[in-house]
């Protein structure tokens, strides 16, 4: 795609056709002003298979809030529009219409809260909520929803793979693997549920954190179609990069060649005056060849150099190699502790697509409209009652216990305070007769989870830093309880609604039933 | 993410910094503009856990040759490198490498062949030819996996949509679930591979092609919450767009509130002189749902509408639907045929991300360079044998039986052409023992696959339109075998080498193996 055809595609048109034909309808209707309230919510945990998430990382707000603020109904999209016609080759869009579009086309009457990044965050709670016109909220469904459910989903995966490898150093490679552009923000992403560095030089300028990477096979490739080895690519490696020595020793052969060459190189190095970095592992039994180049290089006098492991990775993948480690490194000799602090994690593939799970069900829905200066609370009732949408406007508030774990996310009515209450009633979101009360003092904290994020167009959000999300997504971790945190089989996280939320969801569900009769 | 940092982020270091690092290496040592020759292949179809394809689409092409066009070091990302530092705080990147890059580094010495976008294409086959200096070909190399790896799973994904659609029309409607502007790339490669429209707007109008939608949940929402219903929903929608009506039924009950006011709303266009569309089923049993709507449809004088089906399509659940509708339908006096003919599909997710195989395996790898003006075959051989790759400078043709179908793809050496042999030798890529001879007379046809792109960076191709790469689409289709075409389980497609290049191959794994002792 050609720049200025970027532009187009990523600009206010970067939406669905519907989300305009709705618009001139509510146009038509007199209804395009009228205030509406929206959330985004996603209804379910990633579910990769043979495991699922027990939590969500929230991401993706500020490149969002980034879209809307340069969005805005140039001439040349107007113009696009004049020339769609419909079946009898009318034009679909009207010229009063599309005069109102490229007036106030703009989201500057969008007023949002939201839930900010890094948080951990679960199913049916709002992580975003939009009050604005509803014309212009209905044509942000598509981009808001394109604009959050990936960078959720990425920030989940890099935060159980994090988990899973303890911890330990994690870098993103997923830039030839992504799913084209997505690169950027699942390198985003990535960052802030659990990766330290990425590989990917463009986004790591844009977000400033150091690139990461070091050679690939094709090195030691072109060195050996010239006639030299692998020995004559380390050498140079070594000699370009002294301190900066991180050798690729799978080329040709990891225990009969390459490490052996590696340690060679790192002896001369340290001749020299330089120590080495490491190494990196990228195909074969990494558990079993990890074990041995650890040996090699203790050996060696190396005992200080990491051992890099890639070649798709993920959680569980991860989970069985220190797990295997565990088992067998004392066999030969070789300490699993010590060699597990020693590891760093590059991962690909499975990271920036969330293999196994590759879209987030997030979803956009009315829950209120305002009418005669009240916000009228809008329902949607669907055959499987998980998809019945709680209605209208309301707040969010997180539970702590008195271990100052978090036991409970509880939705509440717009004029509801749980603070104030003396007992707290969480009810089950569907089950009739599935409630816990919580006595005040059982409750250690509660914590409002949404912020003001915009005010009519208007930003009034300090915009965390990267840095800051990740610290913020490290407490709320540490605040789950460690059942919630399990890679397989977590224990289910509670969200419930107060009893008033609960007696109005039921009201408008029983109303709609009768109206759907008449 | 702003504009500016936008154009950083996908510009020339839209790659991984092992790429700059290797560069350097290659400048240092005096090797960055000696040519050097990668492909890139994928080595295995798409595998969606309960189904696997046996044909892929090829797509991504023009938009990678958009990127390399305008992709070039700019001061500023000179700058960038220029301020990356390695571990002890020096500079990684020296001035004099920095100037080279500033000046030469483009990719205007690159030379391009490649198989077209719509093509049926095949494992371990190269669908790109890159020869070049060494060191741009390197960088080169994450852009361009980036670029091709994800249109190829999307246009494979929707070509096996439409297959078991019967040919039947197909939406693309996964922006709001793609991974994030892959959105783009993926409605393009739908387009290429099987989609008749989609519903975004923004690529519509850079493509061409008239973007598709009606109305949402939500607008059903707006009506019912300010005291009205379903039916006055409907009615408006009816009024400002009586010629391109099409009703989704399914917000508060299909079949007892949505069809029937969908039926009485249709009427009264009648009477003003207007014929419907037709409806869209969004949720419970479609099969069962489409065949009462069909019904309710006929019975109202309705036969000539259209019904839509969306939620979680894919090519299985299409299947599923036909075969139950080819089962079921008669019960109800539905005509089942009729019925299967008058279905669209709208498809999101499951097309948009691949769902069940989100990344393509796609490599680039070198395969040779040039040592005095001679092209040196380079490998890299691995403990898989299928990972083992086919070395040298080579051609790809297709061989299609008397029957005109596509019997094998034939990869060869450079000065090898099979229409000039009398009986063609095809080697399977792996296993010593197994080949097949084919005698000239047994083969109607041998076609050269890869076409001349760019010329040291000019480009001597002319880029089909979106309407030519599908027409390209549907004769490779025609020409395969019903086996290979299979959803389930399909025939392998054999990809052959011959026997020249079969035993280049073998004589290089064995010098390397013996050069991995030493």
């Amino acid at each position: 795609m050609k720049r200025a055809e970027q532009a187009t595609a990523e600009g206010i048109l970067y939406t669905d056709e519907y989300q305009l034909t709705m618009a001139q309808l509510y146009y038509r209707m007199g209804l395009h002003e009228k205030k509406a309230q929206f959330e985004y919510f996603f209804r379910s945990y990633p579910d990769y298979g043979s495991h699922r998430a027990g939590y969500c990382i929230n991401a993706g707000l500020e490149w969002l809030l980034d879209w809307m603020q340069e969005a805005r109904f140039r001439d040349e999209d107007i113009d696009y529009l004049r020339s769609q016609t419909g079946r009898t080759g009318k034009p679909l869009f009207d010229d009063d219409f599309l005069d109102w579009l490229r007036r106030y086309g703009t989201f500057e009457g969008i007023t949002m809260r939201a839930i900010p990044e890094g948080r951990v965050v679960h199913p049916n709670v709002p992580l975003v909520v939009i009050q604005g016109p509803l014309a212009m909220a209905q044509i942000l469904e598509t981009p808001l929803l394109n604009h959050l459910n990936y960078p959720i989903l990425v920030a989940t995966k890099a935060a159980r793979i994090r988990e899973s490898g303890r911890g330990r150093l994690l870098l993103e490679f997923g830039l030839r693997r992504a799913q084209e552009r997505a690169a950027l923000a699942g390198a985003r992403a990535a960052l802030i549920g659990g990766a330290d560095f990425t590989s990917n030089v463009g986004i790591s300028h844009v977000l400033g954190y150091p690139p990461k990477g070091t050679h690939a096979h094709s090195m030691v490739q072109v060195f050996m179609a010239l006639g030299g080895g692998e020995l004559e690519a380390f050498r140079a490696y070594a000699e370009v990069y002294p301190d900066d020595c991180l050798l690729l020793v799978d080329t040709v052969n990891t225990l009969e060649s390459g490490l052996p060459n590696a340690i060679k190189v790192f002896e001369e190095l340290r001749r020299k005056g330089h120590e080495p970095v490491g190494i990196r592992l990228d195909s074969g039994d990494l558990a079993h060849l990890s074990i041995q180049a650890a040996k090699m290089l203790d050996e060696a006098g190396f005992p200080n150099t990491v051992i890099v492991l890639s070649n798709q990775l993920d959680e569980l993948v991860i989970w069985e190699i220190i797990t295997q480690i565990e088992k067998e490194a004392p066999r030969y000799g070789v300490d699993p502790d010590r060699l597990i602090n020693r590891l760093v994690y590059g991962v690909g593939t499975r990271l920036i697509t969330s293999q196994g799970a590759s879209a987030l069900d997030g979803v956009y829905k009315l829950v209120a409209v305002q009418d005669g200066g009240q916000w009228t609370p809008a329902i949607k009732v669907s055959e499987t009652p998980e998809k019945t949408i709680n209605p209208g406007y309301k707040h969010v508030w997180r539970l702590y216990d008195r271990r100052g774990k978090a036991t409970a996310d509880l939705l509440s009515l717009e004029d509801e305070d749980p603070r104030t209450m003396e007992t707290v009633l969480l009810h089950h979101p569907i089950e009739h007769t599935t409630y816990r009360i919580l006595r005040r003092d059982e409750i250690a904290e509660i914590e409002p989870l949404l912020v003001d994020v915009l005010e009519e167009g208007r930003l009034v959000y300090d915009l965390p830093s990267i840095e800051e999300m990740r610290r913020v997504r490290e407490v709320d971790l540490e605040r789950l309880d460690p059942g919630v945190r399990r890679l397989i089989n977590p224990h289910v996280y509670h969200v419930s609604l107060t009893e008033r939320l609960w007696d109005l969801k039921q009201d408008l569900i029983r109303s709609l039933k009768q109206r759907g009769r008449r």
